[in-house]
């Protein structure tokens, strides 16, 4: 099954569907898909039996399709592609085959299928990252490999904008990337449940106009979900509507191959079992006004 | 003013006060603090009106204080003191110059006064961080540095647990700390309204069972909070309960100078114009089972 949240026509108020075909199957009764969530094992199931009914439906064409969860509850990256790291950092660092590394993303950033990544006014180089992100679909805490695995409701495609000049200099000093990835992060077209997704071979591909700059396979990961999932959580409660993306895959990105968007590029990632998550890439914003007290380009100018 | 989230006499549902010398006055009509916070300036007038009017008062003895914020909607811990960052890391980076440097931290491990922090099975190497925290009261995006001080609505003692060993090492891979920080943060013992507050002079201190360890000023920060808040909100909206640590005052944790806590200490962070936020290190844990596929300090069991 494939989860979305849509907007029907006429600008109406989000609802969560399914996707049949090239038709969006309404499932009444969930005020969102974090409801959904919550609802556990039980909301899928009523979801399917929904979805089955097919009581009111919409052509694809007419609705709009948000992120399928808007405004996740947290959200995470893991890195768990030993290319993606080599060819990003030069070498591979030896405690990243010991410890399952991620980074704590910006759930207030979220865009969905078709709308326009905004280009910040700090970054020449604009980056998209090819990436699949688990959502969780049930509490959990101390949670073994097997209870992690089970506990993920289903998979959406993760694009994890980058903006790579402010985010190698934010590194340089330590504690990780912010305003480098902060900006944005697309979630979308759907939440394939896992019983219809294949998390250890599905194919991933991004194409930039039309044109494949990346390939290759959720396969080739250091620690599996369940394994990321089950360490998260020994210290940290998880809960549903928490977002658990996997990390880049390798050339996954525009950094790995040395090619960079241009403003109105197109990007579509597609993973099999999910589909494809457009967007384009918005033109760059002017600089902030000098004195502004807030120009991460030109610091000379904080006051 | 001085506003607490308190648990009444009997193991009642968690209420809003202020404190008023050594008595709670319960501010009826707000369900948390994210809820006052969520009114804006109206709810703080409100809650000084109701304050006065001290229509039923517990003596403070009676009741357990909590984390003003539970469960922040969000919460970052920018770095801007430079002497922590050159006692912590040996130099200081350019960058940390010109960038005000952050990270996410875990909104879901908050724990409050006089609560017991986990001590990991991961780390021989627990520490505190003394700082103070801007609690956002106010939707902000695209603000000035005036209207980010606008935005404000005061300020709580923030003591960043951390577990320095397994920290440097995830550090080390360079997308920031983790699994070192995220299992738990204190905040309390109260949210100081900002016109209670001096934001740029409050003396600080730690105390490691009644010894002093830290002492320190708010002062030294690189860019202060309403620069720092305002840079962020260029390409993210904050919120009412965003909460923003300013950074580890200078010889504000073990690491800067070489000792180190024990399971049972007292460790007590004492801010000018907030009060003692006292949290009690818990015994170490036990290792996970071997061949559980999660232990971080002996990676070869990962399967």
């Amino acid at each position: 099954m494939r989860l979305v949240t849509y907007r029907p026509p006429g600008d109406a108020e989000p609802r969560v569907g399914a996707l049949d075909g090239e038709r969006v199957v309404d499932l009444p009764g969930f005020t969102s898909m974090l409801d959904l969530l919550e609802r556990g094992p039980t909301g899928l199931d009523d979801a399917r039996t929904l979805a089955s009914l097919a009581a009111t439906t919409h052509p694809l064409a007419d609705v709009t399709l948000l992120a399928p969860l808007p405004r996740p509850r947290t959200m995470r990256d893991f890195m768990l592609v030993e290319e993606h790291v080599r060819n990003s950092f030069g070498d591979v660092p030896e405690e990243w085959f010991r410890i399952p590394v991620h980074w704590k993303c910006n759930p207030d950033t979220v865009i969905g299928p078709d709308a326009v990544a905004p280009w910040p006014y700090y970054t020449d180089k604009l980056d998209y990252e090819l990436e699949v992100a688990a959502v969780i679909g049930a509490p959990l805490f101390r949670a073994t490999v097997e209870q992690a695995e089970a506990a993920v409701a289903g998979y959406t495609i993760f694009n994890d904008w980058s903006a790579r000049d402010i985010q190698f200099r934010e590194m340089s000093v330590g504690i990780g990337p912010a305003f480098g990835k902060d900006f944005a992060t697309s979630l979308g077209p759907c939440l394939t449940t896992a019983d219809s997704f294949d998390a250890t071979g599905a194919r991933m591909s991004a194409r930039i106009n039309g044109e494949t700059w990346s390939e290759g396979s959720i396969g080739a990961m250091r620690f599996s979900f369940g394994q990321a999932v089950a360490t998260l959580s020994q210290y940290q409660p998880l809960h549903p509507g928490d977002v658990i993306g996997g990390g880049t895959t390798g050339r996954g990105c525009g950094l790995e191959i040395d090619r960079w968007l241009s403003p109105g590029d197109v990007v579509e990632l597609e993973v099999e079992g999910i589909g494809v998550l457009r967007n384009t890439v918005g033109r760059k914003d002017d600089d902030p006004p000098a004195d502004s007290g807030i120009n991460l380009v030109k610091p000379e100018e904080f006051p």
